[in-house]
């Protein structure tokens, strides 16, 4: 219980770059030390649990199905909770801060639960929030992956 | 079956203009036979409530917590689901649009889900979404409570 | 808020004695004015909706996919949740009380989660409980419909 | 993802022989190999993972709450569901196959859960069903610690 968990959301389908990206994110927490959570499924999420993988990093994946085998192969311990989309609330309850790379709506959801929730979220090359014509800047910007993964760690120990 | 359900989100403390714009959603979506389906506590989901009763419609409140006393006055069939935030998916999938008015980072998790779900959103003064500065339009913006209710009642049916 | 709601539970498969029996104890609630709360699908679940609705009640299914087109024609009030099995958690969280009418393992599970909640169960030709050999009188035997609807009201009124 | 997962289910409270009976269930499980899943709370679910680190072994803990401070001090990788009761479905779900050790109604309802999905489940002390008078021998009995750890992951491994 004494390490961090981060959660890296994004996209489960994505172009090579943001894997790229996701994967260095995913790296860059395991070097420091922080367990990865994560959906469980491709892209985004694959990426960041292969890059925690190969820093030795343990990778938990809350996957949205009834099977165990969704689970993408760098997934240390797969939690099946066939709630589909209810298990984004999971993901990021899990987790003591959250580095959003790319995504799409349903990155969006998890982006707002977190919010809701008080955990801090880093995005990288994410989402942009705005009312009434005005920019809300909830969400930590960060431009590369070491950034991400420093200011959610720095995050997330503040929780602690 | 053959009635559409609509959901209303937003804050469960709202001022008293956006307490009155829900309300008026709530009127127009029940003069229009639709079931109003919200997150049954206070707020704007109250004012829906208060609203769509007004104009002898039904009401159906999905409860985050553990106790049915939870449900604002105006909910005639309270669901209580003890999944706190969770919830928040199945408001969203029990309707076949949703109309959200003002809101913070719940309504943001709510307008996520339904955009992932491929559920229509209308917007009453809600969120403004963008990605690598260029504006995202998946929200469709009503400016009236009666402009809301129609557009949202108009999606809907196109996915019956 | 006022009317009671009581949950009818049971396998979605199911011989025609038992669908005849659900049907029944479903009409013996709405006649007594309670609204019938239930998993939304076949067997049992259908039978209980077609009874309540055929005495003029309301009914509630609380479906596991994410089809609204999964609610058997006897539902009123289809609560989407797409959480699979954990809307068996939600069907008796949203009941005062429970009538288990015969049922194989998900109908445990149902009764499992109303005991630990403090639900009243009674049972109509369903599971029998023991441990260490010795009878665990949990759930209130009925041997009729209507001894069923009379008991679950009678108990569920005592929570109100 | 070649270890296999095991849920330890049972009482929150629990007198002291059975704690020690889950701890050596744990014990027994890590030894083999296994990752101990439980619901992450005191009684049988930290004895279990009490058990199953002192053999090296990993444990998760799938909690009802939403804090992580819930998790008893033997967890490893905490689960935040915030879901309350349906986290028990996650928890039979997240195992390749179940070992109930004594347990009240939420240890019903995980063994109905469990029995639904075609998860085997060993029993120790545990539930004991039947309908019409006749017993349902759906629950693999085990006598001792070292007897359940052995069908579990017998049975698990068929399944894998």
């Amino acid at each position: 219980m004494g390490r961090l968990f981060i959660a890296v959301i994004g996209d489960a389908h994505c172009d090579e770059a943001t894997y790229r990206l996701a994967e260095a994110v995913g790296r860059e927490l395991a070097r420091r030390g922080a367990v990865v959570v994560c959906g469980g499924l491709t892209g985004v999420m694959e990426a960041a649990c292969k890059g925690a993988q190969s820093a030795g990093g343990l990778t938990v994946g809350i996957l949205p199905g009834t099977e165990r085998q969704d689970a993408n192969p760098y997934v240390d311990v797969p939690i099946v909770t066939g709630m589909d989309q209810a298990r984004n609330v999971i993901v990021v309850r899990s987790a003591q801060a959250v580095v959003a790379v790319g995504g799409w709506y349903g990155t969006l959801s998890e982006i707002g639960h977190a919010l809701k929730l008080g955990i801090p979220v880093v995005g990288l090359e994410t989402w942009e929030l705005a009312k009434g014509g005005q920019a809300v800047p909830a969400i930590v910007v960060a431009r590369t992956s070491a950034e991400a993964a420093q200011k959610a760690i720095a995050l997330a120990g503040q929780r602690r």
